[in-house]
């Protein structure tokens, strides 16, 4: 009986941990939305969030949690849930213990002073004027990395990888990167010579009233199942999905001239929602019953934006209702050239806003860079022409400028180090599931014509939401799929969409 | 040095304790404005809200918080802002540990449980359906208070005033509410004698367009000097004032066809708002640095409110701005219309809508009630009737049900007892504060009839918000007006503007 208490006061100990970063994340949210703008209210939130957190930091590393999860591990009576929740529990408790208090403050003050400064650098392409604060931003990442390694027994760089994705190591990832390194420069020119036989589609004009924008993504939201009764969507500089499963809350921006853009941000949110919103509830605030890693998250989001929303179905379920709020007219409203407008592929220096194709060549980038300073291979005087020679040898292109180069993304600044891999594992997986779901069940398509999802959810409720975290990531996606993250499966959507 | 430190290391512990209720603010101010309607929704938040408050409740508690209270009270080295922030540390360890973690929890959720009760049965005036809730409640408040009472060394009623009026004792408030109860029964004959012989003012006829309400508000709020850079208004069921001294959040509830009632909501939610504010921001999350008790933050409300935005000089600068916001013209634009309007005393049987000559009533009532009831001299079986006569008594009305008679107020069916008093020693505080500061500075009422608020805030901040809780409130109002909370002054305020 001494065992099974041991896991039963850890299940009470970590979902009081989840209840209190679920408010912290509340914290998040009303600051990216609701919060005013002076820098005290900014300085106040950060306190506040600082206290939560600290808190939770000791909750996880006390003598007491660490003696529990000693005790539950030589418990014999745990079913196959409790003991994937024990696992991941484990996973938490040894990413935070790896580290010291003083290292996690120290990086959280780095990281703060590093990405306010990029916010005003960034625009003036000041590389020289960020490199002191992102190089003590690094020299920490280095130090947690390393001290993480050494429990892991995995590398550095798979250590940071392995706080956003975890299990994911070198081995399997760069097999998949270099099939695809080598599989793009070649299908990419086939597409561009493709693309430019084809008359060029034609861009709706605006402007779009906000509010219309607004209610048409409110109305695909709902068509796409998410219940405004347990969830929000507010405007934010950098959407994001955040909240929990009975309280979601989806950001976007919205752009007078360009609701495409912002639509298509929308429902990529509302993929992430919809994942939480699906997580098993039995497990709610349980390790176990949390969504299984990033790159799971991303493949979820994806998976409806890319795989679902910008299908020739879809578009032919959409278009017609958001030209009848635009009370709109003319050829541009034609399915067809908005399905051509949603797969145009043009090789740019701005990874937010690159196409499906050549995404990956973004990550690919980020990720052989980050892996290199954090294995010393490189130093960060190296960064802005390593950044702008592998952009010219990956997509033929050179950045204007550091703004458009190496300090376009928030990541590395706030110190987010090993997540851009997270990306496009998504992507791939995504496709992976797309392609078994509709497989398995040849009414998906069809119904995604009427607006209607059942059939896709009960595709994905069975074989992904779920499970939470019960499975690892390999055998979830081998369970979904019948086999490993195949990069030949995203290959084929890809040929499938722009090449046939 | 070892006890410097003790009372140091408190510092540093109620400054996290201070940055955490923040951290439950934002939740609560969250789940009243933004929050989907769901009842899941609420039912997370309620359990993020218990998880942070058990976490405070058990760092207050810690063996090693009492240990460096004695500790701290043993060093002999501490300035008076120290002393009086060691006072405040201790004043609320005592109502904290007084009581144990589960009468805590069991009082907060028979709370819960009783007010969403009280939702729908308030409406239905259905207090049979109420009271076994009520009576859970009342148990627990009673059991709560006489704990306290032990320590404390006082009554039970009076450790619950203690909660919300540091230190208030019914010596000091039964001469108080009985010289009020002596003295307004004739008044009031007297006002409406008064008011009957005058012709009734003209109610200014919408619809008054929200946004225009709303840009209304926000004027006048700069106005008083409140900064949306660092406060927000928003829209709440029940108008509250939230935030943080660098974050304030103050809501209101808007009528279409009334600004009026909405308008002097808002600008009693900005006098709250304005004292938060100013409070002594050097010791900004310590005890000795927020606001001097319940009664004296009311006291700050209905001195912008009562004493202030309902005066002729105040109304002679706002009203000609409204008019014009609303793009109207009439007699009933006239100011004297509306000092009429905003001085009308008519008894009726609801609190939150009474003025402020029968307002005192409605507090002496709900005061002989709520303490009979916790010394047991009342059961809940005699409330009903108990209320109905004491009404018929003091106002002379009897409430056609419950919902306009005993179960009006939220106070008592989620746990507030002992909170009804501050209001009307606030009202009296606010009394004797203004009649102080106009007496100090003749230019203070002048400019406010320019819409100048700042001789007024020079004395506010001089002799009120710069002490956050320096004094005990009988010091703090004696400082400030010369001599004790004296019903006299209040009195005379009354007389002045009502009889006169």
């Amino acid at each position: 009986m001494v065992s099974i208490s041991a896991y039963k006061q850890l299940e009470k100990c970590f979902g009081q941990l989840q209840a209190l970063r679920e408010a912290s994340g509340v914290l998040h949210w009303d600051a990216a939305t609701m919060m005013p703008k002076s820098s005290a209210s900014a300085a106040a939130r950060g306190e506040q969030i600082a206290a939560l957190d600290e808190l939770c930091h000791n909750i996880l590393n006390s003598n007491r949690t660490s003696d529990l999860l000693d005790d539950a591990e030589n418990q014999n009576n745990l079913n196959n849930w409790q003991t994937a929740n024990l696992r991941e529990m484990r996973h938490l408790w040894t990413h935070s213990s790896a580290v010291s208090g003083n290292l996690v403050a120290a990086l959280s003050i780095a990281s703060t002073k590093c990405e306010v400064k990029w916010r005003s650098a960034r625009t003036e392409s000041d590389y020289e004027g960020i490199k002191p604060f992102l190089s003590e931003v690094l020299k920490l990442i280095k130090e947690s990395a390393i001290a993480k390694s050494e429990v892991l027994g995995c590398s550095p760089y798979e250590a940071l990888m392995d706080q956003y994705t975890p299990g994911l190591r070198q081995t399997t990832i760069n097999p998949i990167f270099s099939d695809l390194e080598e599989f793009l420069p070649d299908f990419l020119n086939a597409v561009l010579e493709k693309q430019a036989l084809v008359k060029l589609p034609i861009i709706p004009r605006g402007p779009f009233p906000l509010s219309q924008q607004r209610s048409i993504g409110h109305s695909l939201m709902e068509t796409l199942g998410f219940n405004f009764n347990q969830g929000r969507l507010d405007i934010s500089l950098h959407p994001f999905s955040g909240g929990t499963p009975d309280d979601l809350r989806i950001t976007t921006r919205y752009n007078e001239n360009d609701f495409m853009t912002g639509l298509m941000g929308i429902l990529h949110e509302t993929g992430h929602a919809l994942y939480e919103k699906n997580l098993p509830k039995e497990w709610r605030r349980q390790p176990v019953g949390e969504a299984r890693g990033m790159d799971i998250h991303e493949s979820q989001s994806l998976l409806i934006e890319m795989q679902v929303c910008r299908s020739k179905e879809f578009l032919s379920y959409a278009i017609p209702l958001i030209k009848k709020t635009f009370n709109k007219e003319g050829p541009e409203w034609e399915v067809n050239n908005f399905y051509q407008i949603y797969t145009a592929v043009k090789p740019g220096t701005i990874r937010v806003d690159a196409d499906e194709v050549t995404y990956p060549a973004h990550i690919i980038l980020r990720y052989n860079i980050e892996r290199a300073l954090i294995e010393e291979k490189m130093t960060l005087n190296d960064l802005p022409n390593a950044w702008n020679d592998g952009m010219a040898e990956l997509l033929g292109l050179r950045p204007l400028n550091h703004e458009n180069g190496c300090m376009q993304d928030i990541h590395w600044f706030d110190g987010a180090w090993g997540y851009f891999p997270s990306y496009s594992l998504g992507a791939m997986a995504a496709a992976q599931f797309f392609e078994s779901a509709v497989k398995s069940d040849s009414n998906i398509l069809p119904a995604i014509r009427h607006g209607n999802f059942e059939p896709l959810y009960i595709w994905l409720i069975e074989n992904i939401y779920k499970f939470g975290s019960l499975y690892e990531t390999p055998e979830l996606i081998k369970r979904a799929t019948g086999k490993q993250l195949d990069p030949t499966i995203f290959k084929r959507h890809l040929t499938r969409r722009y090449l046939s």
